[in-house]
């Protein structure tokens, strides 16, 4: 605790002493304003510090408190099994049910597939001739209740001793005969009706269906009669063995269904036989459950064993009852709950009890209200019984979570703090070396390639964009040549050693801003330039290396939501403002000549002339001047004269085609996943691939109309930029001894701007959303930054940190969900795949763009421009702070039933909301100025405005809106316990539960301080 | 019946000799090409005309069978009203439900609404402090079962004669006292629990919320604990009387309550209160019913009278299990069954019976498949009680129909035979008479505005561009200017006076080859065309008054979806076609100049040199060659020499932005109508006027950037385009006697295109599905058109017919939608606003627009195709035909949930498609020909090829994918009368009843002849 204190107050005083040399360097160079914005900055600090402090202090005493009170009791879950099951002794097998009714049809009797469930009903459409969608069963309360007195009077055999379909037919009317249920001369009738063939709806091949053209549909007659003259009876008189026409093994056609695949390889099969039969007077109804699941030929769809029956034989006239009856046991079959009481059951009273659990857990929906002929879609999450489900993430959909209080914030074991010398970054390792093999062959699936190739063009924009303006801010010293070099170097060792591997390095805005600042400082001074840079380098990665090994990465886990969400929207917002500066630079740079009417084309053109009226017509060099080009006219020192010379034409409007269309057509073809078009393999491969395919198609167009639009141009020889300095910076001779001491000041910026920016990426990148399964390592991470700076500094490339729009477009792009298994069941986000190999491929490729500028120079920027403002946009998208945004465009009765609009009002809601958008106005102006360069420090202030908010907002709506600090989550869960003694064994509204939690003492006498300090927190935010 | 059949002889008899008629015309233009087609088309009408006959006849012989067979009975509705509503009178008023929980806040014990009903349920979010989305109200089972005992050991009292709540209260704690239900001290008690305040969840305003920040939440306590020392003790022993704090009259808060406008106004209210209190041992529970509404005072959320009040008070420690209760009895309240029962019941006992057949109606969802905990949104459409629903229209999903045939293509009155002279005719006038003065005022709407600039703008570009296509074609006799006057006179007497006000009427293609056509001829044979025309115009509008009196319009009751449907997609891909080609054609007019450099501009120019090498430096007109613009260069036989003589920089770019932009733009803001942002209102106004936004904003841009993109140029005098034709054609003077009679055979020709271009767009307009209210008039239509014909061809100006995209625009710019009344209720398509002021204002405008010559002129022309696009894409959606050729596309389980779908097999749907798409691509080949002229005869073709489906496709298939052809449906009742009485007093499965229905006797012995007819079918396609 003391080594973490000591660090703390260090880093402060550090900043401190750091901003106020900045500041004499700005006045340098420009003088009021930016005094105004660093005394704020400073203001700032100081009142950060001390929050800091305080809440530490108060978080030691809290945690000395805690330590003695015992440890919370979880939840009970409802006790909802009845003694039926008494143990939980290991799940049952799932249940593929299937029913089967009696139809006449073509001369036949046979037992036709009505329906199937897996997990949801999926019905045969007679006239469609198709399965249905799959969906809810939605059942009548008549036939359960039907199905419940069946039961009562039926035979149920649980446990028989049976290996073919016969034998238990045999035992059943046997059974039932016994019992006088049926009379003695039906036995044989019954028998034979139970053993006709099977016929199961699999997909007709496209052959016979042709065929089929003009063939009179098959009428289906339900109804069995019986005649004593009929080819049956006589059948049944020569010999009862020879009349079960069902095969004993599989048929080929069972062998061949594709449904197999969507069951699991324990799956059991279940049956439901339901006919009208004209000889019974009264149902005959057995319930079955065989001691071992066998497979019984050709009864069920699929060649599994089967371990229940349920056959339902009635008098004629109530088919629509008896197929309501089999459908309300098929559903029960495939219940969780009543399939194992099925499973245990010992008796018919268990399977009744079985039933009557189930109706107590049924929904019911009121008859005015809904049609029951809507087939119901399968829910995104349905509640496995006997146990809440939580929702993950804060921003989905209300679906189940009506609890109090949302799961809270948990911040994992990487940011605990161990007080050992470099005990974090031990734990790191330790944590990510048994996975390091998986990381690579992880790798090998076709996802990772559209990855690869998107990150790489991100990339090696980047690296051009931000080399062209540094090599223009340090007078080439850094050039593009060194981006390019530097981006490989630092990317790969990062992706192969760091801890994160999905966070990719890039330069950033506020390093470029301090470059321009230190090249000026130098030029002004008279300092060298690349060996000053060395100094501060180095300086950093030392105190990068402190930082790591005092844990400090743990002051991370006061970042909440609000500040992950202020940082990360406002760098979405500067890439969308990029992109669209970019684009519009285009118009400027190639005017369209907007009077040109096509009649006047004789009117226009561009002439070189030499200097002077009436000069001579030919230039030093013996060119005719007439004959040069607009760049070679200019050189010399001519004129160009004429309507046409300030006007380039199509290549403005061409660019804005592509850039435009690239936006949309990635955009579009995302979508495309979610559409009905095509299967879903095809639509998941070009949601994937959408940006390389828009790439393409928008490059292939450029390349069709052949206009000069702007290309990106890669350097194809590796040398630096700048002719007079060499790869190898070294670290004497150039300055005073001093120097080398004094850099340390300027390298504490960097450090903390380093340390920001590297760490909310991080905690973004690993947020719990995303599902992470390899753990996270932000103490490594920042050993490598730092390491890595060190090494850059050395050879004169530029500085590398996370790069947070690209880092969450590489985890975009690596997103897994599973193929759902039972049909109708919504495919599940199961994580990203997290894997080294994308991460080095990428930057490996962006070494070897050097070689590949052939290739790379028939795309235009446009294109990638849309790319960039692509990425702009699909990071904004699943930030609650910009749902909540969208809420103030919505009339409150449209609005979406988001989790937090149940339990927080909707003016706290809107008031949080402007307090984000403030800050964030607040933030991109400051970052617009040349403030620029303090703005990671500026996340510091989103923390204290948090801490603030604490003070407007009850932690209630905090816990809904953002996340508790971590202080407080210590405070609440001693709220609870204490709650959870008064209120135990009281039975008690959710609603009111709510409330009784949303007392905290601290905020109901804080109605006076609380004014004071929204002024307050307003007049810091202005 | 004679004259109908004589007049069908003599028009085949007509066809077939035009159509010789015309190939030996054709023969002189184009020889051996034309031969072919004009043969096949002949033999192809001979068969149609051979089938017309065959179908008359078996049709009148199934008339007379007919004739003597007994009316067939309505289907049975089921008998489910109980004995408690023996009779059926008259409705019961809408019941508002709201249910009050007791609260014990802020030191007051109060009633606090938690919910409310009026078809489905709000819930108030406590935390959230605001109403729920409308949901279904999904129950548990085992809450109505409490309830129903809950009833059984409660005090009923039906007919409470009492004015006030006290007076409620007094009666039904003193029956609970002598029924010995409680113990008399308790009395008091809940006497005053019962009296307190209700407080009400109204909307808070901004004010009020904003002085609520930091306030915390209030804490609600349920639990009312009684002390002897509490004030409300004190209170009670003082005075009982003065314990209810409850206002007699509604508060001004009720008062004001917008909520009021969902309820109808005789609405009554029912309250349902539920709470916990420490001082019962077992639950109080009453019902009550009032014998008059009586307003209670501030007891409901609305000053509205209520009729039922349900108590439940109970002990402590079950707070959910009562509010589930509350919710169970609110439900069953709203319930139309339940609700009536509650009026009537004679006692405990009829409730009783009424929630059991509640129950017995309830859909239950399984738990193991539905989360309860999800609020289901209310579905579009309810079946009421008693009733079931049939859905309207074709295409919709298949939610509510699994009836087992679509309800059948009704064609109303209007094509009715009549027998007599002009039977048809006045029928239509008597018809339409009535409806007159409200076409006039009902068209005084916003959306009416948006509607006539939408269509306005719709005919200008089309009177233009057929305007400068029949310029060409007839050397100016007929150019823009008559065009625009042909259109203004044509559309505004049609709208005024016509029998469907909703069609539009344009030129339209066939015309325009015939115009071509004839006037070759005449040019060729040295003809007066303007007046060959008139004498054609003549007789044709002769033949079409004949065609009026006789009544044959009745034939197009022939005309199934499946021709309307070849017939308007057929139009709607000419429509996009066209407008995509004229998009082309732009980057032709305007090459782009692809292998221009920017530096390299000094070498570009486009000079005007003098004819010859060397020649003079000014021409003829003593002008500088070299200053001359390029027409004038060309207009004196100048060259035009450079390398940017051939290209035009930026217009056909800006042109492909302008076009795709309207039409995205216009696509968008169509959808955001049913997007979440904006109130109702205002999205109802973008979407409405969307196409007028789009084409402003563009309109704008082109204003912005100034380029000289082509533009709408309307003329701005009136004088004929040709300067030697006056406004009137004389009929004679010009040509031989035999021409004034030999233009009758041509004339057959134009009436047939007139007859079927109208008609047909007439029917599609006519839809069911557009649900329109004043009936059509297909006889006066086509009176007024043939008129109109003669009337042009005396002015000159061009002919007129139904366009059938426009036409469809209109409707679709004028639909209807009810502003749904309870909450959660679906929005239903009420029907087209039916008026003639948009038509005729659309046609002023038209002829005023030369006058508007100098605004229009700032219509960029790609605007305009843009719009175009839009209402040939619009024009598709919705046709069925066009959602069955994506089903091709899709995936069988991803297929929308069509009602066809359901019933008829995927292979024959899909065959059914791929007869439409060849019978498409047929037509689309011979439209691109010169026989687009007998493209309107080639409607008769599609209504072969859909006579010969009958013999491939069942009656049921075709009937869910097509409609049954009238002389079917006569039979199809005869065979349900059959099935009728033998199936009589059978309950049988609804799909069974399907397989019944669809075994037509003539339908089984095909199977041979079948095939035979399936090669015929596709070899006559081919």
């Amino acid at each position: 605790m003391c080594v973490y204190f000591c660090v703390c107050v260090c880093v402060c005083v550090c900043v401190c002493v750091c901003v106020c040399v900045c500041a004499c360097v700005c006045m340098c160079v420009r003088a009021c304003a930016c005094l105004c914005v660093l005394v704020c900055a400073c203001v700032c600090l100081c009142v950060c510090v001390c929050v800091c402090l305080c809440v530490h202090v108060r978080a030691c005493v809290c945690v000395c408190v805690c330590v003695c009170a015992p440890v919370s009791p979880a939840a009970q879950s409802p006790e909802r099994l009845s003694c039926i099951l008494p143990d939980e002794d290991g799940p049952t097998p799932t249940l593929f049910t299937q029913m089967d009714r009696l139809q006449h049809e073509g001369g036949e009797l046979e037992w036709k597939e009505s329906a199937r469930w897996v997990k949801f009903e999926e019905k045969v459409e007679q006239g469609g001739e198709r399965w249905s969608k799959p969906h809810v069963s939605t059942l009548s309360l008549h036939s359960l209740f039907e199905l419940r007195t069946c039961l009562q009077t039926s035979s149920v055999v649980l446990g028989l001793e049976a290996h073919s379909l016969p034998q238990i037919v045999d035992e059943i009317v046997e059974k039932q005969v016994q019992d006088g249920l049926i009379a003695p001369q039906l036995k044989e009738k019954i028998t034979f009706v139970l053993l006709r063939k099977h016929r199961h709806h699999t997909k007709k091949s496209i052959h016979r269906s042709l065929a089929d053209i003009g063939k009179p549909s098959p009428s289906n007659k339900g109804l069995f009669s019986w005649t004593e003259n009929s080819p049956y009876a006589a059948t049944i008189r020569n010999d009862s063995r020879s009349m079960d026409d069902i095969s004993v093994t599989p048929t080929t056609e069972q062998l061949k269904n594709k449904f197999m695949k969507k069951l699991p390889r324990d799956a059991e099969a279940s049956n439901v036989l339901i006919g009208e039969v004209d000889f019974l007077e009264k149902p005959f109804v057995a319930f079955v459950r065989l001691a071992q699941a066998t497979t019984l030929g050709g009864l069920t769809e699929v060649p599994m064993p089967s371990r229940f029956l349920f056959v339902l034989l009635g008098p004629p006239g109530k088919a629509k009852s008896y197929s309501e009856i089999g459908r309300s046991i098929a559903t029960l079959m495939v219940d969780d709950l009543f399939s194992s009481v099925a499973y245990k059951a010992r008796g018919c009273e268990d399977l009744i009890a079985g039933i009557d659990e189930f109706l107590n857990e049924v929904t019911v929906l009121p008859p005015g209200e809904w049609d029951p002929k809507i087939r119901i879609e399968p829910p995104k999450k349905v509640p496995s019984s006997g146990q809440a489900n939580r929702s993950a993430g804060g921003v989905g959909l209300a679906a189940a979570n009506d609890e109090e209080m949302p799961p809270s914030h948990k911040l994992g074991e990487e940011l605990t703090f161990t007080g050992r010398f470099c005990g974090g970054l031990c734990l790191d390792v330790k944590r990510k070396l048994p996975w390091l093999l998986s990381d690579f062959y992880e790798g090998f699936h076709a996802q990772c390639i559209s990855a690869v190739l998107f990150i790489y063009l991100g990339c090696v924009t980047n690296a051009i964009t931000f080399g062209g303006l540094l090599g223009d801010a340090t007078d080439n010293y850094q050039g593009v040549m060194e981006s390019f070099l530097g981006t490989a170097l630092a990317g790969t060792v990062f992706c192969l050693l760091g801890g994160q591997p999905l966070i990719i390095l890039s330069s950033t805005g506020p390093i470029l801003v301090f470059e321009k600042l230190l090249f000026e400082f130098c030029k002004n001074n008279d300092i060298d330039y690349l060996e000053l840079r060395l100094w501060i380098g180095l300086h950093s990665c030392l105190q990068c290396l402190v930082l790591v090994s005092s844990d400090a990465s743990y002051v991370i886990k006061y970042m909440t939501r609000f500040t992950e969400e202020g940082f990360s929207s406002l760098i979405s917002f500067i890439f969308i403002f990029d992109a669209i500066k970019k684009m519009v630079g285009a118009f400027q740079n190639y005017p369209i000549n907007t009077y040109f009417t096509p009649d006047s084309i004789t009117a226009y053109k561009c002439e070189c002339r030499g200097p002077g009226q009436g000069g001579p017509k030919y230039n030093a060099t013996g060119m005719d001047w007439s004959q040069l080009s607009k760049k070679d006219c200019l050189k010399y020192g001519g004129a160009l004269v004429g309507k046409s010379c300030n006007y380039i034409a199509d290549l403005a409007l061409m660019s804005f085609i592509l850039f435009f269309g690239t936006y949309t057509m990635t955009i579009s073809l995302k979508k495309f996943k979610s559409s009905q078009y095509f299967p879903t393999k095809f639509r998941t491969f070009i949601a994937d691939f959408s940006i390389i395919i828009s790439i393409l198609v928008f490059c292939g167009l450029d390349f069709l109309v052949s206009l000069d639009t702007p290309k990106l141009h890669v350097p194809s020889e590796i040398k630096p930029t700048r002719p007079d300095r060499s790869w190898v910076v070294l670290p004497f001779g150039k300055s005073p001894w001093w120097i080398y001491l004094a850099s340390f000041v300027p390298a504490l910026l960097v450090t903390i701007l380093i340390f920001m920016d590297q760490q909310i990426t991080a905690v973004i990148i690993n947020r719990k959303e995303n599902k992470l399964k390899k753990g996270c390592g932000y103490h490594l991470d920042l050993f490598w930054v730092g390491l890595l700076m060190a090494a850059c500094s050395f050879l004169g490339l530029p500085w590398y940190v996370a790069a947070t729009v690209i880092s969450i477009a590489h985890i975009d792009s690596l997103k897994m969900e599973s193929e759902s298994s039972a049909p109708g069941e919504q495919p599940q986000f199961l994580g990203v795949r997290e894997q080294r190999l994308t991460g080095i491929l990428v930057f490996v490729l962006t070494g070897v763009s050097i070689f590949l500028a052939p290739i790379l120079q028939y795309i235009p920027m446009p294109v990638l421009y849309g790319v960039f403002l692509y990425m702009g946009v699909s990071s904004l998208s699943g930030i609650q702070f910009w749902e909540r945004i969208k809420l103030f465009l919505m009339p409150a009765k449209h609005q979406p039933d988001f989790v937090f609009l149940r339990h927080v009002p909707l003016r706290r809601v809107y008031l949080f909301t402007l307090v984000q958008i403030t800050c964030l106005v607040v933030l991109w102006t400051l970052k617009s100025t040349v403030a620029a360069i303090i703005f990671p420090v500026m996340i510091l202030g989103l923390m204290v405005v948090r801490k603030i908010l604490d003070l407007v907002f009850s932690q209630r709506d905090l816990a809904w809106l953002d996340d508790i600090l971590p202080e407080k989550d210590k405070k609440k869960k001693e709220d609870e316990k204490r709650e959870k003694k008064k209120t135990k064994g009281r039975d008690c509204d959710d609603d009111e539960e709510v409330c009784r939690h949303a007392s905290p003492k601290h905020n109901n006498t804080l109605t006076l301080f609380d004014t004071i300090l929204i002024g307050l927190c307003f007049a810091i935010d202005y």
